[in-house]
């Protein structure tokens, strides 16, 4: 199946939304406007359409192999990747200190959703690369960074992270693997098994620079004697040269065929020491916190990629006939309606999410003053697991309306729309699942600040809906009942939880995920709102493209009347709290 | 993976909600009772468990080939089927004039339990003999089910389902298989391509008996004009001689790898009429209506299984430690119980409502007089989209949970349970998808009565909450508010419908599917609340076993506090109705 990138929706959200060239302009990104960016996203497209996408299904069918020198990557994947690189899409939001074009994180994840929706599996492999340079660019010394950001920038080297072992998977402080001192005094000797390791061998570049957690000599138990390592596939001064890193096996699994998932082992492997001692675990989060950030844009990505079969099935599958004779393409039907709308009211809803959220790096690191910078941070913060866990929630669902829209025939696999549910199957759990990321939402967002930081973002919410109103126009009005009420429940559940959650230590835990899709579905709603005024204002001054913009006022309405009103069960399933859910003893199940 | 039938939970149901005694009593199934109930499933769990439930893997990777000949059942099949047919499993309920052994249909549903979650693959193929054994034992005349109902029942012959063409799906007016009439005056031949027929062509049996809808040469167009044939892949009287049938190719699936998905080609191929010309629609619904209650039956099943595994890793599965440093079963994390617990309260509530509609049809069969029958057959044809409907739609989300509780073993295949994920997507496509079966709710359920039938179970329901009431106890009593709040939301969205449905012609397909998801929760609701009112007087007769009775009472409570709440935002989808849903032109999408 073909993919075009949805211009027009990118467009509409950098343009109205984030306001891109007022945030180029106040934060510090001199040269830079949404010429330039919709320049580079046009040319994103092209690699994406015609180099990456056919490679998809190819990908899926044939998988990743293994031979004596490690994994053999998907046909067709060296090529494509190289030209990836060549392109120099690496390095568009890299420093450029460290080799980089230094542009705003908000147009790298626009253009990201291209790499995502058109290969998922190959795109995990720089998406990797990112988070690997992110976290040397934060923590490692002077020396670190010019050892290796510039050939990970470069796209010369991919990065990885190896941070899961057998024992431990949620759970980090379970980490066994050991680091000891090099004998020369340069660098440590690494050892251990790691899982779950994304593009963890390949033989598309020449290196690869994993980045390894593991335990010092001196370490303290659990998850305060976690250091992190940069650890080579080959030193850098001897290349080719073996450095006792090897991918031991790669996972059969239901999606994602062509990204190789390693079991990699460490045998005296050296590495360096990133940053301080026992510091790992935090500067991993580094890595994770935007990591987390871009799964949530590939929920949006593999949606969109989804939606556009659909539609076009839909367009083209005539059942049913009218009374003139003539047969009725399915899009007609109103169920298949349903399903469709669901899907691009709920695209629209996480587009605009996710690069709002995108945006707040680039405010926190352009912010001028400690204050601004602490305030866009937090909300940054606040939106990670968020646009994690409820658009990858979400997109298991609208993955499988794709499915659902083709009836019998989306169950075979040769239609293609199988695949980006097996694909998004992985979101939720990678990069921490559903379950971890509401954790971190109840614990260290809204119990931490005491509901501080959510109560600011729904006071901004206050405002958009008193913008509505103020627009005095029916197509807004229907608008202001269902999200003020979301809004509504979404205070009386955080407020619950602060008032209940000191007296039960179960409590955070039993309703963080209701609560996260409450707050998911509400950012959602507040998205299309501001869409809705955006798409208004303009309408009213005779700007932009009629059709287009009437369409936004739809589908915002569409989602508050039906996508919205699921805040209702998740606010009456948050108050009911952990009682019944965690009655049972174990022999009960 | 093993797996294991819950008997306790069947028995409850069979012995509390359904009083099976005394529906053998009263509907005429003389020497029948739960005694020999069990003793059947016992027997029924042992086959399931032993030979059916170790192939499930294994015919999920080896999948289904194809030969000179035709298909090439999965390695093992055609043993296990046989064993299945010697143990006289096919004939359970089939009328003992046709050589069955005339057991009630809910028995049989609770025996057909083990065989869809043993092996679902593997039990369609039994699944499609009994729709056809009904078919023909139905519509057929004397002859006709003297010629094949002995083979069938025994399990010599198989069955098949032919209605799909290309251009035909959920449209099957547009059907263009031809049959005229033979020249020699003896039955009809049929021409003609049908696609995605289960189990269409394998060599575990010596014929294969293939029902067929197609058009007779003076057939009115549309939906009036389709009759339903019997074509045998041999003819009876000339065993192993061609008949013009022949399997052209299988589809490659996202799941049920095991079970051949036949693309059959009809050539002239010789075959009989069932009953009366250009009434085929109308048998096949008898067969249709019949397969979609197992279909649900089915969701209820893959459920099971994949829920028994999922228990098993949560149980076995340490992450986290505790303060004495031992580590903790991830079935003692809160979010890890939410998803147990969703998927355990769901499970009953399945289980109750597929052997309640199940039951309905041994009253309707049963039934002394005709306002009897009316009664239980049009509860039973009510019931039918909602078991189809709500119970597979429900089990995507449930098999997507056991996933989510392996973490990312979960999206490794050699675990297991992503199968139960693939597998089950197919459940609300096949038999009619979940629109088609909204559809048949709306239209065909609450307009063509004017609610009276829904009203009429509604009105059980109020004395349900009545006898809730009437306990005066206090685990009782935490029911009664979401149950009554349920009721209260469905009665609101039906009569909203009623009123509105004559003047928007769009409103009752848009709306459709929200109602059957409202209607299918509220009814799950039902089940619970029954449950827990018969394990609350037993407890207090001090009958029973108190660890699972004790549970019921909880796992009823968290499904009203958690799985009801989704009835509200349902409610108000469906009150806004069609407007937003439709307001896009195609071009807008």
């Amino acid at each position: 199946m073909s993919y075009q990138h949805a211009y027009r929706e990118s467009d509409f959200v950098l343009r109205h939304l984030i306001d891109f060239d007022a945030l180029c302009v106040e934060h510090g990104f001199e040269g830079v406007d949404l010429e330039l960016a919709n320049t580079l996203i046009d040319e994103a497209a092209r690699l994406g359409a015609e180099v990456l996408a056919p490679l998809n299904v190819v990908g899926d069918r044939e998988g990743v192999g293994m031979d004596t020198h490690g994994v053999v990557e998907a046909p067709g994947f060296a090529a494509a990747y190289r030209q990836f690189a060549e392109g120099g899409w690496q390095s568009l939001m890299v420093d450029e200190r460290h080799g980089g074009q230094g542009l705003p994180n908000v147009l790298n994840a626009a253009v990201s959703e291209i790499w995502h929706a058109a290969n998922l599996s190959l795109a995990l492999c720089p998406m990797l690369t990112e988070g690997a340079i992110d976290a040397i660019a934060e923590h490692g010394d002077e020396a670190l960074c010019a050892r290796y950001l510039p050939h990970l920038a470069s796209g010369e080297w991919t990065g990885t992270m190896n941070l899961t072992e057998p024992d431990a998977g949620s759970d980090l402080a379970a980490i066994k693997a050991r680091a000891v001192p090099d004998t020369d005094g340069q660098g440590y000797r690494i050892s251990g098994q790691k899982i779950f390791i994304t593009w963890g061998d390949h033989r598309m570049t020449d290196n690869i620079v994993h980045l390894v957690l593991a335990r010092l000599p001196d370490a303290p138990p659990g998850v305060k004697g976690i250091s992190l390592f940069v650890v080579p596939k080959h030193r850098p001064e001897t290349p080719g040269q073996d450095n006792g890193v090897r991918c031991l096996s790669v996972e059969h699994k239901l999606g994602i065929h062509a990204s190789p998932t390693c079991v990699m082992a460490f045998d005296d492997a050296w590495g360096e020491l990133v940053g301080e001692p026992h510091q790992g675990l935090a500067y991993m989060f580094t890595m994770m916190n935007h990591e987390r950030q871009v799964v949530g844009l590939q929920g949006l990505a593999i949606t969109e990629r989804a939606y556009q079969q659909a539609r076009l099935y839909a367009m083209e599958r005539l059942q049913g006939t009218r009374r003139d004779g003539s047969r009725v393409p399915i899009i007609a039907h109103p169920d298949v309606r349903r399903m469709l709308m669901t899907m691009k009211s709920g695209l629209e809803a996480m587009r605009a999410l996710v690069l709002e959220a995108a945006a707040e790096r680039d405010r926190a690191c352009g912010a001028h003053d400690a204050e601004g910078r602490a305030h866009h941070l937090a909300r940054l913060e606040l939106y990670t697991p968020i646009v994690k866990g409820w658009i990858t929630e979400f997109a298991q669902e609208l993955t499988s309306l794709a499915i659902q829209v083709h009836g019998g025939m989306g169950f075979v696999e040769e239609t293609g729309v199988a695949q980006h549910y097996r694909d998004a199957r992985i979101l939720t759990i990678y990069e921490g699942t559903t379950g971890i990321q509401a954790l971190d939402l109840v614990s260290r967002k809204l119990l931490a600040d005491e509901g501080a930081g959510l109560e600011s973002l729904f006071v901004e919410m206050d405002e958009t809906l008193a913008a509505l109103g103020r627009a005095e126009d029916e197509t807004l009005a229907v608008l202001i009942g269902p999200f003020a009420e979301a809004l509504s429940r979404a205070r009386q559940a955080c407020g619950w939880v602060l008032r209940e959650a000191g007296a039960d230590r179960q409590l955070a835990g039993a309703v963080s995920v209701e609560l996260l899709m409450l707050l998911g579905y509400l950012c959602g709603g507040w998205m299309h709102a501001r869409s809705a005024l955006a798409a208004f204002r303009l309408l009213a001054d005779g700007e932009g493209e009629r059709a287009f913009l009437e369409a936004k006022l739809v589908t915002a309405r569409f989602y508050c009347e039906h996508l919205l009103a699921r805040t209702q069960g998740a606010l009456t399933s948050v108050l009911a709290g952990a009682t019944s859910l965690m009655a049972l003893d174990a022999e009960q199940f």
